[in-house]
């Protein structure tokens, strides 16, 4: 590697390194996917949001924060129950460090951003007990590929990252009908991970679909409406739209797996060029197994931002060191691609500076 | 100037060159800003659609067909009365030859296109004789410019066109409103320019706002409310965002002077990183002066793809030389930004052939 970053590899040394070496000084673009569900709503599950029904507003809010610097839909910053504000504060401090543009993909929400987005033809999805969760999952590939292709075009690499309530119950979902053993492997943002409330839902959505473990395993487009979210048809559309062209940093914990494993059954070769970009705090996680899920299918690099957050003089900073949150909104691969951009410039500690810096500004708009 | 393109500078020739000589080999992004209204519907207005309801899809479907080489919206391409296809085959021969990336931004369409574009805010507008045509206007205007500030860092320089029907009309609407003399001197993709038909329209709406020529000079949002259409803020929006980092290219005819009038009320510094790139069928049009427009407020170069269908052997093609059509669809300027990425590899001969290849595919397809 050309730079010492501080950037820990978790899967496929190798090609991680060479992944690092190839976007070393590069100008990506950073693509937040949003979207939003009636899974994300079911108790327990998540922690994206004060409260269940708020899950509806935290995409939108995060959107607008990471291009105006505030929300507009809500007053403050979205928070967990417990009041950890959205990681977005992390993605919004990376970006903005290395000037790093970002572009909102709407995948499906419930309440539109006040923001510019591009509009990827989505609706926001339904519980997935239902066993009918997503809408136009075909159509939605499409045109994500499309929009794939072009902003390709425009930046040297691809940055994508979500913004989705509950979606590690959607990931296992997807895993599942796909075949891949996810079973208490997916990451939470909750201090303890709620697996067994998660296999239960996944159970009803399949049972209730008339599927199980693997059943669509050749319908990954079936896979995805029956038990899946809507995010997931976007993300893989943009990654396979733009990887023919530019690298893609999937930005993300093990919700990407199931992106990853959902473009390994359409467009396996797309694999070749992307990387997972996620933080320390997921790869190094004991209740979930990003690797154990990636390795099942495919060879591709795990980075992880080598943030810590231990020293910081706020709590709602420092406690990200106990295992709350961990990731989201892309802000693992954020600060991965502004190390990568700023080289010296830009490492963990001067992240978490400006990461405070933020906290405290948004914080005090509350 | 560096090369020596088939661009032709129609006004400020010092600044143009010096404009020319900035984008020389350079990579910018196309933004195609699609709008329509009920004004487009009044007959005898415009050309641009097969008859007057038609009109509410040819922003659409120009969309389409750049960034899929065809539509879906429709069949075929969009076609004056005459059976003349859209420009967008020429804005979309021009950006392939080119490779040049292309994003679409929706100001305001009742049908919505079936690919991926930027969503800002605003409504199709209402017909101008109600003095009360356009929604959301300072919204839409601040969303544009957030989107405008992102994706100028993507590129070298933006090129941002646009697809509205009836947009000559509301232009010499804003014109009036804001006191730019424009009678007789906006352009027609109709054979027969109706510069009276258009006169009576826009007196007739801001005698129902309780306005007159030059009355809202220091209001230009209002302006744009009460006689003017949903591109305008869009398009100013994205180009006041850009302008501070980035060269602009507004690729269009005679409505770009009515954007140029609102970013000149607005945020007149912006004005200093702009041009116009249009087609020397608009700068040598007989039935309008663009340069008669703009002088009256700014200093703005106007630049001209140098185009000649003359010795087409396509009817639909040589007849341009006749006058009909003559820009849309940022057709000029993605001419000239092609041109000046490419150097020798493009000029207007080459930019021919693609055209009439594709042409004869596209017609083939109906």
């Amino acid at each position: 590697m050309k730079t010492n970053l501080d950037v820990l590899i978790a899967n496929n040394q190798l090609k991680g390194e060479a992944f690092l070496d190839e976007i070393d000084g590069k100008n990506p673009l950073f693509i937040a996917t949003i979207a939003t569900t009636e899974t994300g709503k079911i108790p327990g599950l998540s922690a994206a949001g004060a409260n269940p029904d708020f899950t509806d507003f935290t995409p939108p809010a995060d959107a607008e924060l990471l291009l105006l610097g505030k929300c507009k839909s809500i007053q403050g910053v979205p928070i967990t129950p417990d009041g950890i504000p959205t990681p977005a504060l992390i993605t919004l401090s990376a970006l903005r460090l290395a000037d790093i543009p970002v572009v909102i993909a709407n995948a499906g929400v419930k309440v539109k951003p006040q923001v510019p987005y591009i509009e990827l033809g989505g609706n926001s999805g339904r519980d997935i007990r239902t066993g009918d969760s997503v809408d136009n999952v075909e159509e939605v590939i499409e045109r994500a590929k499309t929009a794939g292709e072009q902003l390709a075009k425009t930046s040297d690499y691809l940055v994508i990252g979500e913004s989705i309530p509950g979606g590690t119950t959607t990931a296992l979902g997807l895993l599942t009908a796909l075949g891949v053993n996810a079973e208490g492997k997916v990451s939470s943002t909750l201090p303890e991970n709620p697996h067994s409330l998660k296999v239960d839902v996944v159970k009803t959505g399949l049972k209730t679909a008339g599927e199980k473990f693997g059943s669509l395993a050749d319908n990954p487009i079936k896979a995805v409406s029956c038990v899946g979210d809507p995010m997931m048809p976007a993300l893989a559309g943009l990654v396979i739209g733009a990887a023919r062209q530019v690298p893609v940093l999937m930005a993300g914990g093990t919700q990407m797996t199931a992106v990853l494993a959902l473009i390994n059954a359409l467009n396996p070769e797309a694999l070749c060029n992307v990387a997972i970009g996620t933080t320390r705090w997921v790869t190094s996680d004991k209740s979930s197994d990003i690797k154990g899920i990636v390795t099942q299918f495919c060879d591709v690099p795990i980075l992880a931002a080598d943030l810590n957050f231990g020293t910081s003089r706020f709590p709602g900073l420092s406690i990200y060191e106990t295992g709350l949150v961990k990731e989201g909104v892309g802000a693992g691969g954020a600060c991965i691609a502004a190390m990568a951009k700023m080289g010296d410039a830009v490492n963990k500690d001067l992240l978490l500076k400006a990461i405070e810096r933020n906290y405290s500004v948004l914080m005090a708009m509350k």
